[in-house]
């Protein structure tokens, strides 16, 4: 099982949340900003994801839409500022259901070496209000339940990787 | 004269710089948006500001070249999260000098009534480290030789307006 550590300082207005995973850092990168991967993670478990739009260049938006077991549907959008790759991602996220509320992202991926990647998402608030909301009951499971399900894609696509015949 | 006046609370990441103008709410949007206007008073007095690009619409980039009285260079990008006319403009901000360095930006412009309207700009950075650097010396000063700029910039429009022969 995948950690995921979560940092939320009292009175602070940001969430920094690391996770390692056994995949390389190109693969990791291409996880977090593919329509047809994203899909598949963006969680939690039980959730289903839509990737409406990832345009993963600067100035380009996306848009990602859940529906979870119940039929209850959630909505986030953004604009990408900087996307770097293998290494950086930095955008924009607005819940739609808390609407002119505006998150700064910067996800950092770093070569851990030996194929493992650290991912740091370093989500940035313009209130500690809003970052609070944010941290509510549920939150720490939620997230952990978004790391497993990123990592089990991440195994099929080494897995895949792997099955196929060298050149 | 118009007075600034910049909140940067210690251990935090934001900085909030409000100024209160003579001017219509629609007027003072126009032009925080329009590059021709934005040209004539993104400061301090004594910089040539050359907008590259001001594409103001969710997703549009922007880019901004400054030159100083001894000729040195200043340039800084973004993209617009969201615009919404004639009230808020959600951005981000990178000094091309600090690069990797994002802030996000909401300026809300509020409608006093009587003409008047306050401008609202608020920083939020990705570290306490990041919205210090931006304290500088100077900053102060520099802040409200732009304000001035943009005061005059409003005057002059409302001005030509008057003088527009009614139609």
């Amino acid at each position: 099982m995948v950690e995921t550590n979560i940092i939320a300082e009292p009175g602070k207005q940001e969430i920094i949340i690391t996770r390692e995973f056994d995949a390389p850092r190109d693969l990791v990168f291409k996880a977090s900003t593919d329509s047809e991967l994203v899909a598949q993670w963006w969680g939690p478990r039980g959730t289903t994801t839509t990737v409406e739009k990832m345009d993963a260049r600067s100035g380009g938006t996306w848009r990602v839409v859940q529906r979870d077991a119940e039929g209850n549907t959630f909505a986030m959008h953004g604009v990408f500022h900087d996307v770097t790759p293998p290494e950086r991602v930095v955008d924009t996220v607005e819940y739609e259901g808390m609407p002119g509320h505006v998150v700064l992202e910067t996800e950092t991926l770093e070569d851990l070496g030996g194929g493992r990647t650290k991912m740091t998402d370093h989500l940035v608030f313009q209130t500690v209000e809003d970052r609070n909301a944010m941290l509510q009951p549920g939150m720490k499971e939620e997230m952990a339940s978004t790391t497993e399900l990123l990592a089990e894609v991440l195994q099929r696509q080494i897995s895949k990787k792997q099955a196929a015949p060298a050149r």
